[in-house]
């Protein structure tokens, strides 16, 4: 017999995982949400949260250098880090905790699992076993974790993981970097640029930020070399030692070897799906938990997942949209409500999810690539400009340095994807977002005018060279 | 006899006129275009290019001021004006003039008038006089000058005008200001940061910004007040001098006094219809120049006019956009091509301009405010959310302040218009321009997921407000 039953359990109070608590108690359900670290997830206190808290000083430091008549004076990193500790609640979940039981929802701190049909069994700290069953449905929204790749000596060296990097209390004057993703690039500038003066990335692949325009990983290794962090495009790590003085020395596929004073491994996120007893729906937690539409498991009826575990998009916004998605359905299937309503089918994610990498310069995308529309079987053309020539963005600072592309579907006269890189974009790409998702046609985007002298004149100079 | 034969004139080189030129001679027609000062208008040289240039460190300073760990010294008013001159190319129009002849066009340098259909004569500074004919069109886009309001000794007080102010060399410390729209708050914040200490705005309404959403006006105003600019609302300049020391002093009409160094009149702007010889149409020059939405002159199927001088959106971006479409317009009826193609009628200025005001906060708007919509018979709900709780706002800053706004039409769940007042809203509007003009309905607009964690994702929090 259970210990509880109740509507709907969750399992993880991440971003995703709160937001499907939250629209199923709105909704009338009862639910309770299991987390065995912190309620509020990776991103509130390891991730997004604190990497942008680090990485803002630096953002204005790029802007006032472009402005004469402004001088800064050199940044204190410690007030940086004191900010970004303020921003993820010095590491304390209690307002998400009474931000929980205010909805009303109930908390389960512990390691959930499931252990039979609609059933979570929580095993807390301390050895407590509470059984849960759901009698609607059960949500895993349990996240992701950090690859490790399989590299020589690489456990042994004690390396950083991104938590290590965005929780950082002492800068280390010398860092190493293995990645060229969005978490490589944004920490190895932010901690640069608050004293890791000897920075050096690793990157196996051919291009900084590997899945979006090539243009846009360009443009960002340009401004890493221009600020002297060394970045090591298609070359491996062997092997990796820590010394007794406790500098990490890592062995590259061309013989050399970088020296510093933490490595830093951002080589990607897996899906969290140890231990959480899939093998009861007959999963082997291999991969992603896969979903329909409806962010339920095909095969089991009464099992979803959300978030990064489903592997659709490994984003914070996008596990979030899919709870909203998820609980709605729930709700809505609760109260053998019609389906019959755009809001209950995740059709966003299927676009291309927008994303900002919050580098200086600033990479802003949404939809597809180019080369991803090419091969989907697209009649793709593609119009690129430069952002240095939009007024907007002559005004924000000299030798603004920035370009856009847009993929155009030629046959239904809509955007596949944009993609900004240059300082600010990140607010530049919700329009795009809107425009790729809505699939708004071109010739109601050209009645659309950009206020002058902004920088989303930007659209008006990308439809111009379109020919409209 | 014409001394030039030519497809179409333009009468004023400002951003609208030159966008005609531009459409018409890509589409093969001739050109000539007539300016009586500096090709590339009033925009370029006195307007928001140079309001601009002065405006961006103010904004810098409000965002340095924000984030804990970085330290301004005080601001160069001298680089500011420096790089505002540059901006402004010293006032020397050799760059556009450059670019009109290569297009190719041809620039009559003189007053333009209307003496005749289709017939255009320009008199030049030393008295020369050519007499253009058009072929196919003449289009009117002389802008629009300041307005002076008949106060007594206003004239013999040497006020400034916006021109003054924004080619400013020598900032006064004691500013007054008359007026409360985006002139008089832009000029007077960037003024006052660069050292008018003593700056005052004598407002003749209830609320700075008076065409906005009042919750935006309300925001700026805090801001002045608290940054040491006075605003004294309600009230109005009776009578004005200036003394044989300079000083200039205003009565108001509550019988006190605001004495300064110089005196900013920014009380509106009127078409500048103004010796352009309407008369020869059968108009009487008091007003606006009325077009129909192919912007053609009912009446003259020769006579065009864009921008400022048709008084339906005084934004230069409106009025670029509207020579967009009359320059097609022109190249489609010169060569008897269909005119049923979207881009061929004015339908943007109709849902209501987005407009950006660079103040701190800054505000940014399109499409119709509450009242409008109400009294406009629209079936209205409105939402509101406080952007401080938007994460993306408070990583860029301690203590950000900002609101947003969305006015739905509830009979076809479509946007009428969105507000936001806020440090660096300015590229927050774009979406909303589009999502407004093109008319996104609401459930469209809902798997359009802003990124995590941008300012933008305050369209989720105003969607969840409304109830999605």
């Amino acid at each position: 017999m259970a210990d509880l039953e109740i509507d709907v359990v969750v399992v993880g109070a991440g971003p995703a995982g709160e937001n499907v608590v939250d629209r199923v108690v709105r909704a009338g359900l009862t639910c309770a949400v299991v987390e065995k670290h912190l309620a509020g997830g990776e991103c509130s206190y390891y991730a997004c949260i604190p990497s942008k808290a680090l990485l803002r000083p630096m953002d204005l430091i790029g802007e006032v250098s472009r402005v004469p008549g402004l001088e800064l004076g050199p940044v204190d990193a410690s007030a940086v880090l004191a900010r970004r500790d303020e921003a993820i609640s010095n590491l304390d979940d209690g307002g998400q905790v009474e931000w929980i039981n205010k909805l009303p929802a109930t908390l389960l701190r512990g390691n959930g699992r499931l252990t039979g049909e609609r059933e979570v069994t929580v095993t807390g700290a301390d050895g407590t076993v509470t059984v849960v069953r759901a009698r609607h449905a059960v949500v895993l929204a349990t996240g992701s974790v950090p690859v490790v790749p399989p590299i020589e000596g690489l456990a042994e060296a004690k390396p950083w993981f991104s938590r290590d990097a965005t929780t950082v209390r002492k800068v280390p004057g010398r860092l190493a970097v293995l990645g060229g993703g969005v978490v490589a690039c944004e920490m190895a500038q932010a901690l640069h640029s608050l004293g890791a003066n000897e920075t050096t990335l690793i990157v196996r692949g051919g291009q900084l930020l590997g899945r979006v325009e090539p243009f846009a990983g360009e443009l960002l290794a340009e401004a890493f070399s221009k600020s002297g962090i060394n970045v090591r495009l298609n070359i491996e790590a062997e092997r990796v030692e820590r010394a007794a003085d406790g500098t990490v020395t890592v062995h590259l596929s061309d013989g050399s070897i970088v020296e510093a004073d933490e490595l830093l491994v951002a080589t990607g996120r897996r899906p969290a799906t140890k231990d959480l007893g899939l093998d009861v729906v007959g999963l082997d937690g291999k991969g992603p938990v896969e979903v329909d539409d409806s962010m339920r498991v095909p095969g089991s009826e009464w099992l979803y997942a959300v978030g990064d575990i489903n592997g659709r998009n490994l984003l914070t916004h996008m596990g979030k949209y899919q709870a909203r998605v998820c609980g709605d359905v729930i709700a809505a299937r609760a109260k053998g409500e019609s389906e019959d309503r755009s809001a209950l089918r995740d059709t966003g994610d299927g676009y291309g999810a927008p994303q900002v990498v919050f580098t200086d310069p600033q990479v802003s995308a949404v939809g597809r690539t180019e080369t991803a529309a090419r091969d989907e079987g697209f009649d793709v053309r593609v119009v690129e400009y430069d952002m240095a020539n939009v007024s907007g963005a002559y005004l924000l600072g000299d030798g603004y340095k920035g370009r856009a592309k847009a993929v155009v579907d030629e046959r239904r006269k809509v955007l596949l994807g944009v993609t900004f890189a240059g300082p600010g974009v990140a607010e530049l790409v919700h329009a795009a977002t809107i425009a790729v998702t809505a699939e708004v046609p071109l010739d109601k985007l050209w009645h659309a005018v950009p206020s002058f002298p902004t920088v989303s004149e930007i659209w008006l100079r990308l439809l111009e060279e379109y020919g409209l």
